[in-house]
């Protein structure tokens, strides 16, 4: 059995996704970011149809393809960085986003000073407010107004889990749609849901996997895909954008009996269960193509006492499987490369800049 | 092959979509809406196994049970009358519902005057704004503005299609989403997609689809459901709603290949793909429950020239499905009970009556 991989750098859907253009120089960008060097395949079973197409020819036997998502979102990063050059030069604008942490959880810690630097990489000013863990419902809401009526903010991320006695439905809301750059307001969700509409921001953790199937030359449209999990902040959303590039939907979740044989229809699996080890090499249909959102601790010798897997059990999967994505550097550095992306959108539409 | 219906008169997504309670006087109520009248299967095959439960077993050379839409419609309107009464003797007030019809397209005003008189048999007042083929945007949103602000008014609904010249989008947001009985807001379709929210109202024609599942007794959970096409207004809240009740959801459309090798693994399929006799005999699961939500004019030589059918081929799918709805009779008597239902959900919630 064989899959063909074709890419597609005119896909509408992706300049949909992603504002900034691609390096011009670069007519076959597509085929860069394929990230060959990562390719496990057999080589004499990949061959060059046309300068823009690239086709990978696998049989079962051979390893899959490794999405190599740390180089596709370092060379999103560049894209973007390029942008905001060209838009402080031509408008003397660049973007700014607010990020908000309350309370004194160090992973939270850990994530905002790794938001802070990647602004910084790409050239988008940071903002942030830090509370305490005892702060009140209206010093934060305070803070989040400020932001909100701030025309130089144009992304205000509230950095999660807040502590327990703050109610996070009625302080997400408060973030303006406007500046909702992790894409959850459900005005945002229910225009992801519609034909005809379009949200402002699409969740960043989804829009990386399908940047990844896009720069990776995975055709969507007409496909199968199935989605393991259905949580608010990636499976479901991973679906309606699927759905949006009309691929055939099925979203598989813990009421699911016998999900692998649904799986194993699937010539596309995003897995978003938060369960380690759960998608086995015999959930997979041979040749299908598969993204792992999952980052799962498990006990491990290590110093650390764990190690993170995915839910995918990756040394199963790939020998099924024609293209996965590692865990680490798989989706993970796409989620904050769509952060940016996000970011970078709001302020090209304040400022109408194209 | 059989399968086994069963009844679940306590569930709490019932409760859920409708706020009504049902007659106290009848603790088997659900074998009431079992429109047993119309049941076509085997009689012998049939057994009761509790006073609450219902069982229907059905092999595969019986015909399918018909869902009488027709039936359960009317049952629901007389509860939803009869929780008006409650309401009008309790607080002194009725819910009201503005309807608002441009132009004088025969088919529109038909469906302003039937929805008119079922407002009147319940109890609802019913407000009409009639404006000519040729007002401006401006006159429109007077009129919206008016009922938005009107406190007697508890759902708004704006007869579509509306003339070209108007921008259908705008006008829709501009109906308060707390009188959006349509349930079409992108905040709301945003809310029923998400875990842990709940929309305001329900899109009433999918809204119905469950409610005939639910009062036919077919169990959702766990299941299998396949959506045939993906509209706005069925399709997608139909999946919505399917997945909200933890059944394993895929949305079959145009880009699907092979839909019959879909459809023929689900326990339920709800069509709604606008195609007359799209879905065949050999396209269902012996035992599965089929939705009919198309209404589709055929030629024929009966005076009017045409008459209506289904997506489904009817004849051929009561031979394998063990329930099925007809057309007409089917979904189409569910969608104006359900409007119904929306806009008494929405005068409680406003006057606090539980």
């Amino acid at each position: 059995m064989s899959s063909t991989i074709c890419s597609d750098s005119s896909s509408a859907a992706m300049a949909r996704l992603l504002p900034f253009q691609r390096s011009r120089n670069d007519p076959f960008h597509m085929r860069r970011s394929f990230s060959f060097g990562s390719i496990n395949s057999n080589s004499t079973a990949r061959r060059l149809k046309s300068p823009a197409t690239v086709q990978v020819s696998l049989t079962t036997d051979t390893h899959a393809r490794v999405i190599d998502g740390k180089s596709i979102a370092k060379q999103i990063r560049e894209e973007i960085s390029g942008e905001i050059s060209r838009m402080n030069d031509t408008i003397g604008k660049v973007p700014g986003l607010a990020v908000v942490l309350v309370g004194s959880r160090k992973d939270s810690q850990t994530y905002v000073r790794n938001k802070k630097k990647a602004c910084a990489d790409v050239g988008i000013t940071s903002y942030e407010a830090t509370l305490s863990d005892d702060c009140t419902e209206e010093d934060l809401m305070k803070h989040i107004s400020k932001f909100n009526d701030d025309p130089s903010v144009h992304g205000i991320l509230v950095q999660l889990p807040l502590p327990r006695h703050l109610n996070e439905e009625k302080i997400l809301n408060a973030v303006s749609i406007h500046k909702d750059v992790d894409g959850f307001h459900p005005l945002n969700i229910g225009r992801l849901s519609m034909q005809g509409r379009e949200p402002l921001f699409v969740p960043c953790t989804p829009k990386g996997c399908i940047e990844l199937l896009h720069r990776s030359g995975v055709e969507i449209k007409g496909k199968r895909a199935v989605v393991v999990g259905r949580s608010n902040i990636v499976g479901m959303p991973a679906a309606l954008l699927l759905q949006r590039e009309n691929a055939t939907i099925s979203i598989v979740h813990s009421y699911t009996k016998n999900p692998e044989q649904i799986t194993k229809q699937a010539d596309i699996v995003i897995s978003a269960a938060g369960v380690a080890n759960l998608v086995r090499g015999s959930w997979i249909k041979p040749g299908a193509v598969v993204i792992d959102v999952g980052i799962n601790p498990v006990d491990d010798d290590c110093p650390r006492g764990y190690r993170l897997v995915g839910d995918v059990c990756y040394e199963e999967v790939r020998k099924v499987a024609s293209a996965v994505t590692p865990v680490p550097g798989g989706v993970g550095p796409m989620t904050i490369a769509m952060l940016l992306s996000n970011t970078l959108i709001s302020a090209k539409r304040v400022y109408n800049f194209k």
